[in-house]
């Protein structure tokens, strides 16, 4: 089998407890627009099932330059700047590589 | 489209640093009989790029039920044993669904 070099990134955004509802709107509308980007993979948002504050990107990219240029995008400028006071921590960003 | 209603399991573990290569060997060794068992529709094994003692298990099951059994598994039990000691912290397990 062909060895899968993809760029695989686990992102999470812890909200706000009573923030949560509009993380979860702010973060959906990020999806597609992150879809259609030139060599990204798979993007997938995730709810954390016992911690609704709990939200998990879990991305796939052809490479790491096309990782990198996701955040210079208009959408990735416009939802940091939404999120802005209504998370709990900066989001933690840890990219890996594909064992098996 | 569709609603993805297939539960997402993000687990990691954490190998102490002089039992990395020893960690990745058992966790590696535990991908294909997982991928074997009833209800699994996909789980991989990624590597931190620039922290090589994180592991995480990005996983997809079709109920949470396949999920549980997994655990009552011979090849859960024997990695298990084998990990004792090499880790530098308990799993964390985490289950999500999809919002997108």
């Amino acid at each position: 089998m062909t060895p899968d070099t993809s760029l695989r990134v686990i992102a999470r955004a812890r909200a706000k407890t009573e923030h949560v509802a509009q993380v979860r709107n702010i973060l959906s509308a990020f999806v597609e627009p992150t879809r259609r980007e030139s060599g990204c993979l798979s993007y997938e948002l995730l709810q954390n099932g016992s911690d609704p504050a709990d939200f998990v990107f879990v991305e796939k990219w052809g490479n790491a330059a096309a990782e990198q240029a996701h955040f210079a995008t208009r959408h990735v400028s416009i939802a940091l700047q939404q999120l802005t006071g209504l998370l709990a921590a900066e989001p933690e960003i840890c990219r890996y590589t594909v064992l098996q």
